[in-house]
């Protein structure tokens, strides 16, 4: 079967993974041993006192910037930036706070800087956070005219009885699927690959990542001892759900719809490379121990289609999906 | 006279300043007032208690990234970065603790990858940072092969006590200087513009950025309350002074040596740009209320020149420079 993959569209996840385990080992000090750990890795916890720390986070928005460029489209941009680090920090169980942006371009066009910043600022009022700092570089012979690169960072607030380190995810507990808006910022570079250069596409792949930090704080709030880990769905796919945990496995039986421009893509690519690169319609996941209907309700209310899509299992590491359109069933290792 | 400007390697300042404007208009919002004000914005200072904050920045290393492509020598640009940023934190009298990285690059290059973290690792090091985090984005067709782009994100903490906001300086307190180890990390595009491109030049401007943290840190702990500013000299040159504090000037007397590379791109700019867009010898200035000896003595045992170069005036945003190799004065405005 000729079926494109992520990495034959220019994207090396194995090769990313082994540099990821050398920097780590490089950069590996003693001062790694006094941060909290946080579940997945998804923030760096860095305690500021007994009970209460500071969780950080950064991240880019990957090729999903070549778009915006392409359909100078600019102002939705910066709420991907927002998304993909805000919607990490509550997976830790932080409420965000300060967002800093680094803003790259070769020549610094107004137009399209104001609407970029625009979008951050959007994004930040979506995440609630403060826009406190950043940095603008104009590096003419870096990037090519109109190109431009972004990175967010971002600060949240947790305490040590809040913190979510997915230890407490055990065989049973409610798998809750939460909706994506469409392919939000992982993948763009296979999504180009493989569908028509035309506009509708573009602009579908453009949607910006949904954020789901109000309806999380809210859940937090209300019955956080109830919440055992929160995947936020990014590269990796729904391999992002063994970050978690590496004792349980996941069956999921009750999946999301996948949005049309997933379907799309899955018309070219092979199940599993669709589930290990894309978020299949599931921004973000959280497990439950016990009822989830407040849950699911706290969702709806914030206007995102939540629902139990599985339960967790204790067949470490493997995910079953099961009942996918067209396809029987599908079963991802973590590997 | 044929003195070509930092506009005109492309880097349009005013452009960018007002770009800064807007965006602080657009970001406004009421948690804001929440943040304590650090002196010059060098970091957005986030409070975490009564006593207690975390200050936060962001920066790259602008066009200095092409030198090291053009090179193949990736091992100190790491250091550049985490420079950037740490020596922004200590303007705030906060202590750098945490380090994240972006890292983003069309095709990720085990060797040359590797050599850029290793960079990163040794500035934290030297910063007494840990890397705690970063994001590495492999984006074909964003960047060019070997091209690659890297941002940071510091903390630090800083008490209600320690936070240098630049309010105490006054007319007639000392200022010192803390000399560079060359160029540093900011008005590389203009060098590039007036230099040669041989690999003497382009190795004098690879020289990485000094960092300042260890004897600031051991400075503010033993006479914090005599440490009025400081002021870390990057992209603005030594109209970064003005940034602390907008009723004073200030009159340097006895400035430090100006690096061979500067001096060398001085024969084709005019002094007044020099100053503006280099640190012109000075990668730190700090203000003392009282003796600079003790400063001074920490510096040197810490491997930096320093001296008392001037003092503190009551001439508001005006700089005036005397005894300059081959010019008699130069007065800066903040403009």
């Amino acid at each position: 079967m000729n079926s494109p993959t992520y990495a034959e569209a220019g994207v090396d996840v194995k090769k990313a993974e082994s540099f990821v385990e050398r920097l780590k080992r490089m950069s590996r000090r003693a001062g790694h041993d006094e941060l909290w750990k946080g579940a997945g890795g998804y923030a760096a916890v860095y305690p500021t006192g007994k009970d209460q720390a500071i969780a950080v986070t950064t991240d880019g928005v990957g090729t999903k910037l070549l778009l915006a460029n392409k359909l100078q489209r600019y102002d939705t941009i910066g709420i991907d930036l927002v998304a993909m680090c805000a919607n990490d920090l509550i997976c830790v169980g932080a409420k965000p706070t300060i967002f800093l942006d680094y803003f790259a371009i070769g020549v610094l066009e107004d137009n399209a800087a104001d609407q970029i910043i625009k979008g951050i600022v959007d994004g930040c009022d979506q995440a609630g956070m403060i826009l406190a700092g950043g940095e603008t570089a104009e590096m003419p012979g870096l990037y090519q005219p109109g190109h431009f690169d972004l990175a967010g960072f971002a600060l949240g607030n947790v305490s040590r009885s809040s913190l979510i380190t997915g230890s407490g995810i055990a065989p049973g507990q409610t798998v809750i699927g939460v909706a994506s808006s469409g392919i939000h910022s992982n993948g763009l570079s296979l999504a180009r690959k493989v569908l028509p250069d035309t506009k509708e596409c573009l602009e579908s792949l453009l949607v910006p990542t949904h954020i789901y930090v109000q309806p999380v704080v809210q859940i937090l709030n209300a019955i956080g001892s109830k919440i055992k880990g929160i995947a936020h769905i990014t590269g990796g796919g729904w391999r992002n759900l063994f970050r978690l945990n590496e004792t349980v496995g996941f069956a999921i039986t009750n999946p999301l719809p996948i949005p049309p421009i997933l379907q799309q893509i899955g018309k070219s690519v092979a199940a599993e490379e669709m589930y290990k690169t894309f978020n299949m319609g599931m921004g973000l996941s959280v497990i439950v121990n016990g009822t989830a209907d407040y849950v699911i309700k706290v969702f709806q209310d914030a206007g995102f289609q939540a629902q139990v899509i599985g339960e967790v299992t204790d067949e470490a590491e493997k995910l079953r999906i099961g009942k996918v359109d067209g396809v029987k069933s599908i079963t991802l290792g973590n590997s």
